[in-house]
């Protein structure tokens, strides 16, 4: 410690030559909103000053601006379907060198392993990684979970720095009713003076002021501007989210004045491979927010500066001496376009692409996260549902685009006593596999797809992701399951009985061990092969099925323990 | 732990009656600046929500605004001549809810069981006192210090959670040449995730490089706009200080916009007991810049969230659920006229007098603080001044209200082979005793105190804290040498052989066991004693003693090892 920070000095002082000095650009200050000059030199991966400097090596902006690294505030890199080393490789060149991540969704999985692996593999890459740990695993009581994390397993992780804190905190019955499960796990991040994030959809103030007398300090679930402004009244950041689903931005920027600005930040939560290659991370919700009308300083400094004060990371967010060497070129203000990448004073992306290769994850990567699929072979008797009463069922309706349904009591067809799936009625056949232990089957009805023939399957489902599936007939069901079984995880489409796209994602059946180039052709084939099940393009049916298992959000919804009315807060019948 | 956080969300939900309600009050929201309404609720000493609350008890706040308490960014308590616990009882009626405190003059006394009985006061009185760790002592080589700290005798202390960190680095060489003793002191800090407060008097750009690559964040030294934005540029924080002698409030107010305020903080830094008493801590830092043009909001936001988020207290500095139930009432935002004050939600000053009584210190207090004045009675033949070259001789000038002095050579009086005070000439005997050990006595001629008779004696000379004198003839010295030995440190005023007044500071020679009235008392009797002196009312003559033994500041300056030249950087002799 004491060599390199005494090398720091010395270069500070100008009695050691830089390791690294960038001349002629353009530094965004993100303390005063300004834009000043000077030559910023570089010592152990830290920025030590900004003056007249001479280096080992000498880099030239070129008159470009020089922006500090872009933070993600919250992010499930799950979702990418890639893990942190080759998330890294997408997001770096957006610009964003640290994401505070929440790896929920590999937890729901494999638990304290599945945490494990994300830590682990965020090592060997330059991205910044920190870690919220999952606070509420399992989500629910109504279907079987991968795994269950109580406090006293979330302790250890603690040791380990680059673990901020306990990630949002989703069960607002759990804090009302101050369950002592969730008491455990608040007062182990209080204790350890760490950090706690909310997730407060939809809640009113009464529930802001639990949530801020637990400590929790952050919401990203914000969707109007007065929800915004009521959390940030009472002390909590709000993060500006744009992912692929949730697309919140636009609105909450009406909350964001000169006043109170700093109490914002921006995330992406879920957003997929292809939309952040194509589009970007968080670097697109700065250019969202320029193009609205926000001062571009302003929109750097909540991505920036905003984002590590809330995350208390006191050398993120700023080019300035004493901070991490993470910054970006950048072309023009307006358009934030980004030519080149620095993560501690090494380019780590010129252009739009990581100059760093991709490494497959090693070969010791915990053997249970490679085998998470453990359900035996679905069989045409699985997925009868029986009629006996009539022909009047129950039926969820997708609403394109939102995480709701509706619950609808309609006539389907009945054949042997069974539902038979109608493509005129757009009635299809619902399927969650349990497949952490193979516990068993829930069979549902479900109308939106509009697929005219074949199936598909998925074992993205939160927050369990079991296998989840939707078809036209038993028969694509079974493929498509079966697919998933023998690729260990992934998305899946079938019709007339074969296998017509396949994307593995063997890591928990979350993530690919592939490169992210094959992920994105993967996902070409699979929306190819969705064109020829005759999918709307008016909504994504993936990202649909993926949250058809969340007994969460109102009003019907499937688990593997079946059907679940959610305001009622029961599992009902299939047959009305 | 849980049972607290239970109740705390327990009466947040409603569930429970809080245990005080304050209902008609106007909150001050620093997060959003503006003025929201609601009743207040607060459970164990936390605010736990804004809305509509009932309690087992209520106050009504009676139309008035409810303020954050403030924060005072740096102080050293020693410099009010009372301890923590009395020091509580003079700014907590001003508003003054925490404050962040370098133990820096009694360090140099007693060193760490000086710090120790800081942190011990301070437990005795509902004021937040958080500790930064003094960094430097002894300040200089060139003086006999009470004490030596190294890293590993300030590591015990960040066990206790009031220690923030290392207080003001002042040493700019040790950093600028990286001494392994400081960079130990900076790498304790650093590996404890600790903060390190800076003190960059007059130091450029390439300094600020230095401290910030130190990870040194805050500097409270500034006297100009431009000092103050080249620090925030790079990344500090810039306290502005309005204290007794330095007053730099106006002139970084010129600093200050929309875009860069929530980088600046206030402080007091020294300031004494009398002038706190009438005027105000940080309260006045708050008034004076409103009066000056500040947005009265930024200004408490400044005062409040902006110091808390410095010194990282995620618990201070907002009326907001989660935050301590610190709160003011104040009658008029444009006045900051403070009428309550509320500490951890219970009232501790009303109507400018605290609402809690003077305890005496403990009598366990280390009987070492009590007996630091260790030298033996000063002889006329102490005091004689040789001359013999003839009667030029080097001369310590006052610049009356600043901390520099000019170097004279000029003619004084010889009488028998030494110097001779002369009234006329005003040219005055200057003493300092080492205090400590009994090592010695510095001598030397100063120039502009304009006593007509009498001597002057203190033992409050920064930073070794010996005892300093001043005097027009050695009788008068004498005496007011040995009644600061008798009462064990403070001031003294003699005349004709007599003492006048003297003031007994007996802990540590630095801070009264006694009530704060009596020190103030002791104040007037000093200042008409020294009226009869013939002292102009133009300085204060013992604020000015007290600089003239700092051997950091230039031209000439006299420590209990004889005369420094502090262009020169060494020892001169008296006689020219």
């Amino acid at each position: 410690m004491n060599s390199i920070l005494q090398k720091q000095l010395a270069t500070a002082a100008k009695q050691t030559e830089a390791d690294l000095v960038v001349k002629n650009g353009k530094i965004v200050n993100v303390f005063t909103r300004e834009i000043i000059e000077g030559d910023l030199a570089i010592a152990e991966g830290m920025i030590v000053g900004i003056g007249r400097y001479e280096g080992r090596k000498t880099i030239d902006a070129e008159g470009r601006y020089i922006c500090p690294g872009l933070i993600d505030g919250h992010v499930h890199i799950e979702s990418s379907m890639v893990p942190p080393s080759e998330f890294a490789r997408v997001v770096l060149p957006h610009g964003v060198t640290t994401v505070i991540a929440d790896p929920h969704e590999i937890a729901n999985v494999a638990g304290v392993r599945g945490i494990q692996f994300m830590l682990d593999d965020a090592k060997r890459t330059p991205l910044d990684v920190y870690i919220m740990l999952p606070s509420c695993v399992p989500a629910t009581s109504f279907e079987h979970a991968g795994a269950s994390l109580s406090a006293a397993e979330l302790a250890p992780f603690f040791a380990d720095e680059r673990v901020l804190g306990l990630a949002e905190v989703m069960d607002y019955p759990s804090l009302r009713e101050q369950q002592p499960s969730m008491l455990d796990k608040l007062a182990l991040a209080a204790n350890a003076n760490r950090l706690i994030d909310g997730h407060l959809a939809g809640l009113d103030a009464n529930a802001i002021n639990v949530y801020r007398s637990a400590r929790i300090h952050t919401d990203h679930e914000c969707v109007t501007a007065d929800e915004a402004l009521e959390r940030v009244r009472r002390g909590m950041y709000v993060l500006i989210r744009q992912g692929s689903v949730a697309k919140d931005l636009e609105k909450l920027l009406l909350a964001v004045t000169e006043y109170n600005a700093r109490r914002f930040l921006f995330c992406t939560d879920d957003k997929h491979l292809d939309d952040l290659w194509f589009e970007g991370s968080v670097d697109h919700n700065v250019r969202l927010a320029i193009r609205a009308g926000l001062d571009p300083l302003l929109s750097i400094q909540m991505a920036t500066l905003n984002a590590a004060e809330c995350y208390r990371l006191p050398t993120k967010g700023a080019v300035a001496p004493g901070y991490d060497a993470d910054f970006l070129f950048v072309e023009d203000l307006e358009t934030l376009k980004i030519t080149h990448v620095f993560k501690q004073g090494a380019l780590v992306a010129e252009h739009g692409r990581a100059t760093f290769s991709f490494h497959p994850a090693s070969s010791e990567t915990e053997p249970k996260l490679l085998q998470s699929i453990r359900c035996r072979p679905v069989t045409e008797s699985d997925l009868r549902i029986p009629m006996t009463k009539g022909n009047k069922a129950n039926v969820m309706e997708i609403i394109p685009n939102h995480l709701h349904t509706n619950h609808l009591v309609t006539e389907v067809d009945v054949r042997d006593g069974a539902f038979s799936p109608s493509v005129e009625r757009d009635l299809l056949k619902l399927v969650v596999v349990e497949r952490h232990r193979g516990l068993g089957i829930g069979l549902g009805i479900v109308r939106g797809f509009g697929f005219k023939a074949g199936a598909i399957a998925s074992s993205i489902a939160h927050d369990s992701h079991h296998i989840i599936a939707a078809g036209t007939n038993d028969r694509d069901l079974i493929v498509a399951i079966e697919q998933l079984r023998q690729q260990q995880g992934g998305l899946a489409v079938a019709k007339d009985g074969a296998v017509l796209a396949g994307l593995p994602l063997e890591i928990g059946g979350l993530m690919t061990r592939n490169d992210y180039t094959e992920v994105l052709n993967g996902l070409k084939q699979i929306h190819e092969a969705l064109d020829s099940l005759g999918s709307s393009h008016a909504f994504n049916p993936f990202i649909t099925l993926s949250f058809l298992a969340l007994p969460v959000i109102p009003e019907l919804k499937l688990t593997d323990q079946g059907l679940f009315d959610v305001k009622r807060w029961e599992f009902i019948p299939v047959e009305a």
